[in-house]
């Protein structure tokens, strides 16, 4: 059952060690056939070195799962949420790499202060606010993805154009439209945090990015008009585009 | 003699490179036989690459070598001392990780303020008094175990919901069930410790972590109600647990 | 055509990964033959473990693709700019290196602090004007160039004596005599930003070099009387130069 | 001539990439033979990749090379003048390692706030004074050995017993009885440096070891009544020394 997904996802996972994005078991990805209306996604607490793709566990979208001998990771819930309410992403990956779990403990959003930023979120990336002791109690894992969801929403945020959010006093969850695609966002997520860290401390004053520098790199990379990479009709003749 | 334990201990030792936690020979780690009231321990100022097995030495609970070659490692007394005082535990690790260290040098606890800390601390890691001048002339190793009780016993902390301390000064001391979960406590440690530098510098406003938050996330991973990983009956039923 | 530059790009563009300058495909070199006019960059958004030598694209001073079967770096432009305004650099780089991206993001020049900052950059590096909504729209790329000559021209700095810039808000930009040098100052450049990021952390008081330091280390290894390394004429006389 | 020392030069050379504590070429280890009134230091410039045994300089303590086809170090006659001055050591090293750079630049002692510090360092690491012009231009490298045992001079400081300096504006020197255990003391001042930076951005308050933890610390490493580590008469009976 979704063979080729389990093997899908079980790759990206793979690629959380050695992009430095997790210690021990603390990060899962998962990945969504959006037509089966169902997901795979990491086992709980498994040993990244013991991992195997027949490991992956198949959820659906109310959360059940429907194969699997392994219990699913136990924020199965904040992916079930994510995915009923961000309809386009095809990959969701939750880690606590160090950098942006700093952010987070802090509850300070990511800010756009680089174009490295820019290229891949499309401003700054937002810490959703801390759980309630209410939504803890009443469904932890699932108002995760409600926290999200709702900073999106009150922000006006575009899930597609800012693939990524920060818990607060938790860490990153990213996105994107494959498994693999999400953990870029993450590692990307991870970089940006670290540089603006330092940033930050050597001055607060005047530094966010202006919307026309956002707007360039996000889109010299997105849409119609990318001319970035080899995948696109605009490269060829960027290059000698001016004089 | 114990070559089970040894074998065990040998192997928690040999984590510690590997998991970033030591340079040099700066550190060790011991495990218990409570049954023998017999613990072994790493011996004294032998290089990682150069380790044995059969190198590890036996200790009694007065601190007294029983078996072994090696002089046993010079912080003998302090596991001693916490061996005696914390029955329940199992396994105790020291080492000089630099962000652990960089706290014990200022003094001052490793926070609760994000949730992997809350997975395994039940609230901030505290930092021990430094030892007096009468206590370091007295008896220095043992009276490191002394202050790490006593800072337990004062703030009336369950050294088994809060399996780490800080020696101010110092540096961290980790213990836990096995040698293996210590070796683990520490690691967790390590990693919270630079999140809540980083953290701390971002801003000190209202970012400790709220009980009901800590409650969340320990009891999510530790006891009866437990349901993170694959050994717990509630981890199946977590998944779709709500809605 | 220009089998041997290729090489030659190629296996600079190979040291940025193994000397950490890189995260995923962010940086490029390239490397002129002056003679020809023609210079080779690494083609757009292909990943490092993928690259080969064939794959390198020739330019020429127009900016236009003179050979090459990919798209090259989207950043072909300002490489373009520097070539035909800095006529005595034989090659480029640029990276998103973490700590030089922090300095730029703060848009703060990274500061002579050190005897290494001065073996290699003769002052301060600067931090170019990020560029203006008009230069974005009109030529982003080439602009980008601009902004660095136009900094050099009003500082009167010397391209040969400080061989790299920021650019504000993006990034750094680093060149020399080769490819593989312009590689070496931007590892230089990369080194001394994190040295001087902790040094402004501890005092921001009195630590400029004096220009007399700068000259002894900038002249030890630069011409005519350098005696630093094997292969000038004052080396061997040095040693035993006094006492 | 001096085969074996040429080896173990060679080797204590090799092991500062291994540790982390170079970047490039720039670092170089020495280690003397007191009876000959020999040194051997590494040769100028040249990668360790490519670094060979018999690559090492021979140098006679005029700062003359006696044999050796290479140029020695730039920083000869740093190493002949500390030679000259520190009768009791064995070996020098020189890097450039950041975190002690950082101090370097910011002028600032690697104070002594733990008791990783103290097991290798009775005091803080002193910053001694930058050159001054003059100093500089009659003789750089001489002068900056001169200001280094000046300041042991000025501070009364047994250089035994802080083998290391900052040369401020410039980078760390360390010393020992041998080639091995200068390296050694150089990587101890690097963790140092780094661990004490964070605790300086924690608190700067009430944070200096008292110098009784000092000679706890100290004393247990070195003389007559040391009990770390195998090799000494003391360690077999500190295990039990107490209760």
């Amino acid at each position: 059952m979704l063979e080729d997904l389990k093997q899908e996802v079980y790759e990206a996972n793979m690629r959380l060690p050695k992009l430095g994005l997790v210690t021990f078991t603390w990060g899962n990805v998962s990945g969504i056939d959006r037509e089966k209306g169902l997901y795979v996604i990491k086992p709980s607490g498994v040993e990244y070195d013991d991992l195997k793709p027949e490991d992956m566990v198949v959820v659906n979208l109310k959360g059940e799962v429907v194969e699997g001998k392994m219990n699913p990771s136990s924020d199965t819930p904040t992916h079930t949420y994510l995915y009923n309410h961000f309809p386009k992403i095809g990959g969701i990956v939750h880690t606590h790499s160090p950098w942006a779990v700093s952010f987070a403990a802090a509850k300070i959003d990511v800010p756009a202060l680089n174009t490295t930023h820019a290229d891949t979120f499309f401003g700054d990336v937002p810490a959703a606010d801390a759980l309630t002791k209410e939504e803890i109690e009443e469904d932890y894992e699932g108002n995760t993805g409600k926290t999200i969801v709702k900073t999106f929403n009150e922000r006006q945020l575009d899930y597609e154009a800012v693939p990524a959010a920060l818990v607060s006093q938790h860490g990153p969850f990213a996105w994107g439209p494959t498994p693999d695609k999400a953990v870029y966002n993450a590692k990307v997520l991870e970089v940006v945090a670290e540089e603006d860290y330092h940033a930050l401390q050597l001055t607060r004053q005047n530094i966010e990015l202006p919307q026309y520098l956002l707007d360039k790199h996000y889109y010299r990379k997105h849409g119609a008009n990318a001319y970035y990479g080899q995948n696109n009709a605009k490269s060829k003749e960027h290059a000698a585009h001016k004089k």
